[in-house]
């Protein structure tokens, strides 16, 4: 065990783009858990655009304040456990935040069991698939023959959640950032088609594509591309509000379309959602995933950086859309 | 029996905001009943505000264009009938337009059993009771204790929502333009409070009004009035978008703030919907209607404009909000 606790703490909330001048990285004393709280070192930190969001203010979690440790869910080992429903040894995960050691009670962690490869309790067996299951199948209720449109296809949710449509027989579109990775999505994921939305005319794409309009759409990105899928809806859509990534580096409050004379034209249903809701079910959801990776019918990508330093530059280029699959960073074995 | 039919058409569409000059009177032949076709002489016109978004192109319904005659909801008694489904004398209602006599295809027509006074066929047990009715009981689905918000609340649909959500034992915000509109409102409906959006700062005046939060909103103006509701939603809220009256008038899409994002954090849904959906179900939304109006649970009330050739006025008038309750031309008795 190190004699430090290396953490990345916020030196200044942004305004505007994120940027790695808003971290700092410090080093503090490992801490010593008190009555009933668990020790633990950081395995797995997972990033997730959602990250950003807690940046802004208050949203289902408390704000962000510069000098706090960075938020973010983790996978740990137990060093040392004042809770008697954990032992050193034991894989725990919860919202450890961005440190080389995290002391959380017990009552704030979820004990795991160990699996090959690892990072998939923090990946397609963790939120993130936990998210793709129950957007897509409790409230997209993809049919056989209807048409998904999936954003942020390449992205850690995503990219499980189109599978899944795939699986109830629909014809899954994705829209993802740039030429390669669309590629990607149809050539490794299985997808039917995948536009660029950096590409020209989305709107007009998603038309030639769906000309039958998108029956369920999975919104990982929110902004203009939501404006575009809103256009070409078909009658009795059903919208997951998973994500709005594209809006989490806004300072004031986007400005866009009203969209929601689209679902009154179109008898539509546009639902958020936070996986959290849906706790009690999550065994549920884990076991039909691991069935499907099991036999070979879901396809998972996880993108992996090594080294805790690296935890900032890689959140800014997952903002950015740089990865394909669930984002990593490993911070030890 | 007269022996021309007065027509108001579309003289041009409007491309901002809707002004007499937008029609015109012309006289034309009364028709003659072809196949399976049924003449019937107008009594009653509807006057709703989806009407107007009707000239903005097509939605649920095909667009409107110069030289038609202007779409309307009627009730009219038959005179002469080429399918045996009707008779003379008979009542009937379907999109008879603005007209003192119209010519459709029985199976365009729907029959009405006669009541007293006739006029509630084309209100609280027509489409606007109907829509309150499966807006608020089929979407909103409010609950004792609950704080519900509906904005028009001293419209057609929005006097009715209101009071369907009383009787399920909830707390009743209403939002209407001007201050003896909002008295009204309270006095005459039983809601609990009522704001004039027209007043300052709707939002904070919502804050206070509704500290829990708002569980239940029914949309029916869309715009500046939704922006305010959606910064004060409760969690799990549940949105009818039954109406964006707000929006009719305009000629570019309107913008504003992105709102799908509040839905996501508060794990709320925002439904679309029309009443025809619910077509099967209106003789149970009806039965209920009538029961609450027997025994004097339910008020309603009705705006009636006397004389078709006033129908263009009262219709422009409705579209700045200075009806209370149903707004109909009566056109013959």
């Amino acid at each position: 065990m190190a004699d430090s606790n290396r953490q990345l703490q916020i030196a200044e909330l942004p305004t505007d783009k994120l940027s790695a001048e808003h971290f700092r990285m410090v080093e503090a004393p490992i801490p010593t858990p008190g009555e009933g709280e668990v020790l633990a070192r950081t395995l797995l930190l997972s990033l997730d655009p959602a990250n950003r969001a807690w940046m802004q203010g208050a949203t289902y979690r408390s704000a962000l304040n510069a000098g706090q440790v960075m938020a973010g869910f983790t996978l740990g080992r137990v060093i040392e456990s004042n809770d008697p429903e954990f032992a050193a040894g034991d894989l725990v995960e919860g919202d450890g935040g961005w440190q080389d050691y995290f002391c959380l009670a017990g009552k704030r962690l979820n004990k795991r069991a160990p699996r090959e490869p690892l990072t998939h309790l923090m990946s397609v067996l963790g939120v993130t698939g936990n998210t793709a299951y129950y957007g897509m199948a409790g409230i997209g209720k993809p049919k056989a023959g209807e048409t998904i449109l999936v954003s942020a296809a390449g992205g850690a949710t995503g990219s499980v959640a189109g599978q899944i449509a795939k699986r109830a027989g629909a014809r899954v579109v994705g829209v993802a950032g740039g030429p390669d990775k669309c590629a990607r999505v149809v050539a490794e994921l299985g997808f039917d088609e995948c536009l660029d939305y950096r590409g020209a005319n989305l709107f007009q794409a998603l038309k030639e594509v769906c000309p039958d309009g998108i029956d369920v759409y999975f919104d990982n990105v929110g902004g203009p591309v939501s404006d575009a899928v809103f256009d070409n809806l078909a009658d009795y859509a059903r919208i997951a509000v998973c994500g709005q990534i594209s809006q989490y580096n806004a300072l004031d409050p986007p400005q866009g379309p009203r969209n929601l004379g689209v679902l009154l034209r179109t008898h539509s249903k546009a639902e958020g959602f936070l996986v959290t809701q849906f706790e009690r079910q999550h065994e549920i959801g884990r076991a039909r995933l691991t069935g499907w990776i099991k036999d070979g019918r879901l396809k998972y990508r996880e993108d992996i950086v090594d080294g805790f330093e690296n935890a900032p530059s890689a959140f800014i280029g997952l903002l950015r859309g740089e990865n394909f699959g669930k984002r990593l960073v490993k911070v030890a074995e």
